[in-house]
């Protein structure tokens, strides 16, 4: 039998990745998930793989999520993480956050150096300021294919919501380590030209994600204002807790975000003894898996392939 | 037989009122109340009622949103507001907003006229400036009474626990009106000598309220990061949809915020159907609401006082 624990699942978000983009993308997630898995495996917790795959995602240009984030409606980055700590029910999340290279990290921070779940905009930077995380210059986090995609969708001929469809979303990460404590953490640069100081679900509690180690944990992706009308992350939770399997939960939960508000998204899911599932109704989500030695990956629907780790490192 | 419908539930927020601002409270809660009932009666909608409700509380000095909120450890004001209707699970919220006299009103406005769930901060500033809100003088917010428990709260002899038990919290309402629409808002200056930036629960969906005409509407209050950990109004409704009454799902989940991670609180809740509750686990909350004629208002547990809307308005 396999060992159930411990685990990981990473998405790269869910939506419609160019062709030209999908094997940047599969490979970024698969490499987030692994760096992940080698923490757990060294006996680190679920909260310290999750950050650490979610900075591997910032930190590629190809997700929409640190260095790579859409642009807002005036060419500015403006990025939103949280971080959940399925032990405590603790989480820490950072909204409208600028000039920070990893916001998942500075998300954590506010979970364990202040009494409060959200800090936001100047206030965020403030506080990163004040625990020594350095600012970067925002042309650090703007790619040339954000910058095109932005005056792209300023062109008067421009169909917002197909270029909206194009984008890739929100990254993110749940984990479950040898002691069986949940984690979850998640990471976006939000939607095209949005609106400045827009808000989305990912650093909305019980939307962007949610962790109880009583139940599970979830990441998600998607329109983050559709993902909020249904509080997506918790009604999987509230799903399995009911009873239902990691994957029945995130589908029923999807299959309902899409027939009660018309909404498109994925998540990825765990139970604490190690069942998981990633799931969505958007056309593609890049996602993988690691546990018991073996690599789980995907992008399209039913598309589910599997390696053993170290062939994986190699080729 | 009573008519159910219309009626509208109102809280001035769950913590301690020092006895000398006690009467205030209650009366300005009732007033507000008596205001929502008023616009239901005439046909308006329970959206309309509850932003009714909670812009008078906001103008209401003795309350801790718009003029009265609590100030941050900087000395200035922050507010947090939403709404949701639960026609549509739309939602719009505001986050760390300032020199807004009404945040809800704002708050509705996000929802209405544009494709965003929440602003904040300056962005927050600047759709208010573009709807023609008026910004006012931080000055008009600030009450002689938030400076003094600010300026204490700054003593080295301060008690930050017992500072913070003597707010009073959060404002927020819920309503039915006569064609069966629920509708929640809720609005807040935040916590005593929080940081700035600092976003609670107000603003985030299931944790500072949730309408759904499937099952109900909730407004809460309390300690905003405990009721974040549990998504205290997605609890409550999530309840109802289990079967249990308003009452008994704002007991069960209450219970449960306090037996997991120790918070307290208090939450004004309806079903579709006309029932409804005001439950705290906190020493107070000073709430009221109003159907078929009737007034009912309390502050401590137990309290039920009843009165006819008319008496109540001549007394």
């Amino acid at each position: 039998m396999t060992d159930m624990l411990p685990l990981v699942v990473v998405h790269g978000g869910a939506g419609h990745v160019p062709k030209e983009r999908s094997e940047n993308s599969a490979m970024g997630v698969c490499s987030a998930t692994q760096a992940a898995y080698r923490i757990l495996q060294d006996g680190g917790s679920s909260m310290d793989a999750v950050v650490e795959a979610v900075t591997r995602l910032e930190n590629n240009p190809f997700f929409n999520a640190g260095c790579g984030s859409v642009l807002n409606v005036k060419g500015d980055v403006e990025m939103d993480a949280i971080v959940m700590d399925g032990r405590t029910l603790a989480s820490g999340a950072v909204s409208a956050v600028r000039n920070i290279a990893n916001p998942v990290q500075l998300a954590r921070l506010v979970m364990d150096k202040t009494s409060h779940a959200c800090l936001t905009a100047e206030g965020a930077s403030q506080f990163a300021r004040s625990m020594g995380v350095v600012e970067v210059p925002q042309e650090s986090l703007i790619t040339e294919y954000a910058r095109m995609r932005w005056r792209n969708n300023l062109e008067p001929s421009a169909n917002p919501v197909e270029c909206q469809m194009g984008k890739m979303g929100t990254v993110g990460a749940v984990a479950v380590d040898a002691e069986g404590n949940v984690a979850c953490a998640t990471s976006t640069g939000g939607m095209l030209n949005k609106m400045e100081g827009r808000v989305g679900d990912t650093p909305c509690i019980g939307s962007g994600g949610y962790a109880d180690n009583l139940s599970g944990a979830v990441s998600t992706t998607g329109y983050g204002e559709d993902i909020m009308k249904v509080t997506l992350a918790r009604l999987v939770l509230f799903h399995m807790e009911q009873g239902q399997s990691a994957e029945a939960a995130s589908d029923v939960s999807l299959a309902y975000m899409k027939s009660r508000v018309g909404g498109l998204g994925g998540v990825v899911t765990v139970d604490p003894r190690g069942n998981w599932a990633a799931c969505f109704s958007s056309r593609q989500m890049s996602w993988a898996a690691a546990q018991g030695g073996t690599l789980h990956h995907g992008l399209y629907a039913g598309e589910h392939f599997t390696q053993n780790i170290q062939e994986h490192l190699l080729s």
